[in-house]
């Protein structure tokens, strides 16, 4: 197995992910129910909206930080090939727990749980990442292409465990309130996509700073 | 990250993209209703039909523009790297808008607003090509490949700039008529697929000369 | 543009399309009606089966002619890459048009119309794959990575017109017969997947002999 | 063809296969039925859960065998092609297999046949990997990249053999019980996904030691 092929088959499974992401913004079938216009049916579906730009945003970050990764080793062994796939995984299912959040935010139950899950996949996908990345930079950093100081390693390391921490608060919010967990995804979202982060963004999960 | 992982990964969105279109073509269910023929019902789908056709088409030459604008960068910073992400989330939509535009056609509410979504997703698609392009050909041109005269970078990003207006253009009429607007956008795919317009296609959006 | 983009992009779509064709078949809903089983309903949803495989083998031929295709091209042209785009869009297509051949081939009206749709649909990506194999071979040869002698050249061609000689039977039998038509089509998919006919199976679409 | 393009578009379809994968887990509809908390509901569809990330850690598997195995490769001839484009079918199945197995686990009435279709598509998975290895290992050994003593080449084929027995096992097991069945499934897709069994998954299909 070389690098390259897993970046490839890892690109692939993220396309994926990131563009079925859409089936969940469902067209109303028409015709309208009476006495509603479509501008008011399509309004009412703001949290689909905004959980796809989340989403959306986060997949593509994470894909950015994926490569960063990947692109230090020189070949994966199995515990890398493992730990990947269930990162992967933990993007996969992305589309599911967007459309569980967006379908529940404004429902009064199920709602609190619904987030709980939404971040709960993001908090997961954040705990994959710096899983692998502790494998690949500390337990076997001579599978790096180039050798990297030990403190720069360990730097870059616990850039994405904190990463971790937003994510973990949203999950914990969820008690408290739905909205507060999705404001949270969606500002850790647009603060590392934004070019402003460039320098940090590049070394961690989609929530490192 | 590489142009060509940058590449490969807007490759995988464009190419799911353009294939999930037709989730939205739907086969009546059997047995049909009484007195019609399948021909008479798939007939009155022709909406749907239009719409698939605008839309593979229009993504089939913005993946073709994408890679002329690409092919001239030697690395991407963390700017492009977002505004290509949004470029794609505005791609990675379009297989709600052209059903939603699809569904809403032929009916007497919605109609207007549907087709104004329709288009306005091609505009915001015409306009982040365009930033991304000002981006690399006016901003930040020591990234590109080689070296590109000043005269000829504006040439082209102004190219580009004239894609964006019949988009403006068949936004603005969906308030007129939606017919108009699906007319304008199914012109336009039509007019940059076809070899005859060859110079100017290679040279931006979707929509430019 | 080049040829290696060109394959990645065709090679993503063919991907999306093949894989995409498992949505057709569906799982019925438990619990089952009263009196039937499992057994039965997946017995009598044989069509679905039928469509997919005969689909899958097909969508299956037609890539590997189509690299055979492409590998010839040195650089394509705007020509090129439009014929390309008409050839993925008939490809792309194909789970609508294999959805509606299983739907209706038991069905006692709207049967033969589906059934020509299907094999119409294999009609057109043949004819498309013919269309781009002439331009690539006899109008724009000087394009060609390596000379082919005319001769050689001109009996690639008419291998591939060969090919859409059973569509167009198929289709116009689907007037007879809807069993028929799905017939000749997996019995040309059949055939060309088979190994025994390799030596034609890659110079032509689906098919040629 | 080049060994590449095979990799490429094998990676493809077993990337879209693996992430359509999500598509089975559906949202239930909200408003939630009277009594009922979304973590009731959730938790019933617990069968879901195990066949998603049973299907997800197979396909996972299948795609680093089959990366070994192909790599073994120098170019393939058309039975290569054909028997890797019934692998291929079997993987694209996956995302059906899984959801009847999902959908019948805890009826009452076809949850055998669903756990035998289930595991009868890995065993079919199985059997065409092992076929496919044994033409390349055994039948066209001149194919290979480099030379293999044939020793070896007979130990790395009947491992892909024994890969075959747990599915047959499961398949039989599933006259028993759906849920020995998925257990099963379950365990090889854990047990060879895990690095500690690192050296054999590397040699062979899912279920090989």
């Amino acid at each position: 197995m070389t690098t390259g092929r897993l970046e490839a088959f890892s690109d692939g499974v993220i396309a994926v992910a990131i563009t079925l992401l859409v089936l969940n913004i469902q067209v109303p079938a028409p015709p309208l129910p009476h006495g509603k216009t479509l501008a008011h049916v399509l309004a009412g579906n703001w949290p689909v909206y905004a959980a796809y730009i989340t989403s959306f945003l986060t997949i593509g970050i994470i894909w950015i930080n994926h490569h960063v990764m990947i692109r230090r080793l020189r070949e994966p062994d199995h515990m890398i090939l493992f730990l990947n796939l269930l990162l992967l995984m933990s993007i996969a299912v992305l589309p599911f727990a967007t459309d569980l959040m967006a379908d529940y935010l404004k429902q009064s139950s199920g709602q609190h749980l619904a987030a709980a899950v939404y971040s709960g996949t993001f908090l997961v996908m954040a705990l994959f990442f710096t899983t692998l990345n502790r494998h690949l930079l500390l337990v076997e950093p001579q599978r790096l292409r180039e050798e990297i100081p030990l403190e720069r390693r360990r730097q870059i390391f616990f850039r994405s465990v904190t990463g971790v921490i937003p994510y973990a608060i949203a999950t914990a919010l969820a008690l408290v309130s739905p909205y507060v967990t999705l404001g949270i995804c969606a500002a850790v979202a647009v603060f590392y996509a934004f070019p402003i982060s460039s320098g940090g963004a590049s070394d961690g999960a989609a929530a490192e700073p």
